[in-house]
């Protein structure tokens, strides 16, 4: 969908001084070993994660560190963020994971499957980035609501599960009019609350079917029930919000969903102006790159400067480094295996500092020659922060 | 090195016959539930592993099941095979990671440099298959000592660290006479043996530092004790055996090293034999796949039949499934990204079963025409067997 992006592009500010830029950066640098002190105890359904990488903004909101997660290409699963809109199911749905159901509808021979015939079906593995639509909300001066994201709402992940076009096709095609692939989440509901106002159910243009699959494996290990496991619609190229977890339920809609997550939610729109259809949907991500390393103080010499660096649903072409808050860049080269359009890659640039302080940041480009911006206009929600002036780290070089 | 391949191809039994090729089947698919029950509690060090997808051998040798590792190309850090020639050192050396020492030598600046100043001057991520030389040892028929490994002394992983070949350029170039690259092992020795009985030093050949990798990072997570961290030297398309944990010394040295490990450990040699220096040492890989689904009794009907391939230090380029023990054969398609010509690439045929019996397997050609062959000679220490015909699995369908 063009609509979102050039919505978001139209949202620039062209005039962000680089003392603005500096002093954001500062938030991002110095406040980093902040957050980490404040590291609480895992919750249960997450005990299994890995504390000292990630920050926990509450129960349900988990982002892993902005120097966590390395330059092996992939994220552990242990370190991938957590964001849940409903409290993770009992365990028991895992208990027999071949035997949990999903019903596909707007085909021509609809049908309830369980995982272990979708195992049947087809097999496809495909590497995405995973990105919260609210990654990088604390960057934005405006007041928002939510978990105040930096850049660890994001991980890359290889997933493996069936192709939604196979299954499909195994039902006999799509029914007429089916313009939207709409996944319904399997979360208990809480009582006493209208369905469609708190039920996890999104729709994304049908042709993303011919990427997406339905996932039981991340990262070579069962989908763990955090994640949305026993199965897992991975929308590649899509927000994370589009990867309905424990999803019961694919039909092929003539409309979008209705459910308030959709109707108004997920929504890009003016600060203060109310959610609503007609607005763009976080759907698929834009060009984006952030460093990683080094976010301290830093002796001089020889530096690695590296980080990710994703196109969205493009592949990424190209990304530059600028010491000095972007006025001038440098091509970066990139680390390790092509995992696809999808992923991200980890890029790399070797520099020599002399002492003084620098304003390092990335900026990628996507095969479609989108140009990560210098910065994002304000949206009500704070959705994806993507300039590279305050994705900057402020580095003292001694 | 040429000459191991080519003696073990002129190993190979020409006329191994089908009924035996069945009867060896058969004991990998029947036997299978067997190994899996007898897994016991896994050793303090290796306690954070997945007990479920591993069969222990011994406290130092621990096999992935052959069911386990799924279709996302990598192999999650829990389920990777242990194979330790001494005990892992104590938990202190990962205690400050960055503090660890390698000593250079054989290169005009001679230097000994933490792992720290190692992270300074580059980074590579590089996708590898790790491979016991003893993998499939249990399918020879000759006894062989050591574990008994099946399939699951093996994993795709990605490693990221510091390319040998810039911590040579770092170093001033190779010195005069560097036909070698010999990397020794930090692991304490057991007092009262002679040193070069017991310790873990390998060398292989001087070129393999084109693609050899200084690494602190296994599959986006920091390298765990027991698989070598601080740091391990990874040499691509090698035996595991020369991928030395804990690596405190890399040198270009004239020769092998004289250690008991390198001359006359990990031979290639008739049985019965005694391990020497001029015997083709474990060092390239060769091609080689096996089926890890199904592997037990299947209902009739559609059933993918998938498993992982590789070509050693060479890319895989084919594979091709038998569902008759080698009477005839299908092209098979690859699953998910390639990770480059040292990792594996999972495969699958779809195929539609009518009730009987079936022994399945999967044969891969390399991209120089290497083919996996139908069996392997044996040799004295039981080390790789790739035959097609007893990596076969044997499955009823009703």
């Amino acid at each position: 969908m063009e609509t979102a992006r050039i919505h978001r592009r139209h949202f620039l500010i062209g005039s962000a001084s680089t003392a603005g830029a500096i002093a954001a950066a500062g938030v991002t640098g110095s406040s980093f070993p902040a957050f980490a002190a404040e590291t609480k105890e895992l919750p249960d359904y997450v005990s299994w994660k890995d504390a000292d990488k990630l920050i926990m903004h509450t129960e349900q909101t988990l982002e892993m560190k902005r120097g966590a997660g390395g330059t092996s290409v992939i994220t552990p699963n242990e370190e991938v963020y957590i964001r849940n809109n409903l409290p993770s199911p009992d365990e028991s749905i895992v208990a027999d994971r071949d035997a949990w159901e999903v019903s596909i509808e707007g085909v021509n021979d609809p049908r309830t499957l369980t995982v272990g015939e979708l195992k049947n079906i087809g097999i496809e593995t495909v590497a995405t980035v995973l990105q919260c639509s609210g990654n990088g909300r604390g960057f934005y001066e405006h007041e928002t609501s939510g978990s105040q994201w930096l850049t660890g709402a994001a991980g890359c992940i290889l997933w493996s599960g069936v192709p939604v076009r196979k299954v499909v096709e195994e039902l006999g095609g799509l029914a007429d009019g089916g313009n939207f692939m709409t996944s319904t989440g399997g979360e208990q509901l809480p009582e006493g609350v209208e369905e469609k106002d708190i039920i996890v159910e999104r729709s994304v243009p049908a042709e993303a079917m011919e990427n997406a699959i339905l996932a039981w494996e991340m990262n070579g290990d069962e989908m763990p029930l955090a994640h949305g496991g026993p199965l897992r619609m991975i929308v590649p190229g899509y927000y994370g919000i589009n990867n309905v977890k424990y999803v019961k339920r694919v039909a092929f809609t003539e409309e979008e969903t209705d459910a308030k997550i959709q109707a108004s939610g997920y929504r890009v729109r003016p600060v203060g102006v109310d959610g609503a259809p007609d607005q763009p949907s976080m759907w698929e991500m834009q060009v984006k790159s952030w460093v990683t390393h080094p976010l301290k103080d830093s002796e001089s010499g020889r530096v690695q400067i590296y980080g990710v660096a994703f196109g969205g649903d493009k592949p990424v072409e190209k990304v530059e480094v600028s010491l000095d808050g972007g006025e001038s860049w440098q091509d970066a080269s990139f680390i390790g295996p092509d995992l696809g359009r999808f992923a991200w890659r980890p890029f790399l640039l070797t520099a020599d500092l002399e002492p003084g302080d620098y304003v390092i940041t990335s900026r990628a480009t996507d095969s479609d020659g989108n140009v990560q911006p210098e910065s994002t206009e304000p949206n009500h929600r704070g959705y994806d922060y993507n300039g590279w002036d305050r994705l900057a780290v402020e580095v003292t070089v001694v």
